[in-house]
């Protein structure tokens, strides 16, 4: 299953977010309105029923079958279905990451009811999937490298709240074929969670770079 | 915030998932197709309307605001929001986990676009999610006990595929105030992440114990 390779123009990538962005947030407001609501017997059929309408005319167009990759105008992926950033991903909070030097990012993002895991706390193992991919950012330099993930090491300091939220990864070495990247997940109290990554320039990259 | 501490019946339970379960499973639905849909503009806009109005109608019944934990009749606790098994959280793919014996337990499921990271694979976050919350049931004997994570390491073999999947966990060895439990994903052509993790009996539940 060989991904569909296209590179769009800024225009063409802002008519497209534009377009699918406001749809994403309103299914991303739903969720949230799904886990938490206390509507009654009738209210919530009558839900049903009108998500199941808006799901049948939204698969009534053509429905995408292949991955697909696009290449932005500054050269790094477009990615609409990635489950922490894709723009068109409900169930990505989604992150925004702001890469302020090579192989440097942070993120500042909020999780709310959908990432829960112990009461009122951001469920570990979704602190383990923002924390990889923060690390696979700051590995990838912004994932314009092609780079696997080989091992990831997560400590729990404490438990990390719903809320607002920090993340930032940063590259610590780099040897042969592997990149060793560390970083945390923060509130405004400090540090939360810390992680630690090597990845891993895959056999078919090597000879290219 | 202190969580809700209520205890519900067998058949309370079985009253809400049939209650719950259904619209949950359409937004799950709905998620997909957001991310798939190659529908026009105005189909995008009309069904972003439809979903607001949804989201509207679940609003103005009572938003819970406090976590909520019910204790089921088995004596598990019955896990609504959870982001790896909550029945109402349509983020949660979800898994059902099957204890087959104290201190091990498996799950058999299915990921879709909605936990993609590079093309036509699961996110390697995803892969971490799910071992974090597999290793954390086997840890606690189906959230039965106490414990919280300390550290949890992921190793990637390969890309794990979008479809089928498969986890399963297992305590190792227990000592002192520490549990050590080990799992693995796997597809139908073998194992593709392995983890270990270390869980720890909070303080406050050494005594009573």
């Amino acid at each position: 299953m060989d991904p569909t390779l296209e590179a769009i123009s800024a225009e063409e990538y802002d008519r497209l977010t534009s377009l699918y962005g406001p749809l994403t947030d309103a299914v991303r407001d739903l969720i949230d309105a799904t886990i938490r609501t206390d509507a009654d017997e009738n209210t919530l059929r009558e839900a049903r029923a009108a998500i199941a309408a808006v799901t049948d005319a939204l698969r009534a167009g053509q429905l995408r079958t292949r991955p697909e990759v696009r290449i932005g105008a500054d050269g790094r992926p477009v990615v609409w279905s990635n489950a922490v950033i894709g723009l068109r991903n409900p169930i990505a909070p989604p992150l925004t990451v702001n890469h302020d030097a090579p192989g440097r990012c942070w993120s500042e993002f909020s999780l709310g009811a959908a990432y829960e895991g112990p009461p009122g706390l951001v469920h570990g193992g979704v602190c383990a999937l923002v924390l990889d991919h923060m690390l696979g950012e700051a590995a990838s330099e912004g994932l314009t490298k092609p780079l696997f993930t080989g091992t990831i090491t997560v400590r729990y300091l404490r438990g990390t709240p719903l809320g607002e939220l920090r993340a930032e990864a940063e590259i610590d070495r780099a040897e042969a074929v592997k990149t060793f990247v560390r970083g945390h997940l923060s509130d405004a109290s400090g540090i939360t969670a810390e992680a630690e990554g090597v990845f891993v320039r895959p056999s078919w990259a090597r000879e290219a770079s």
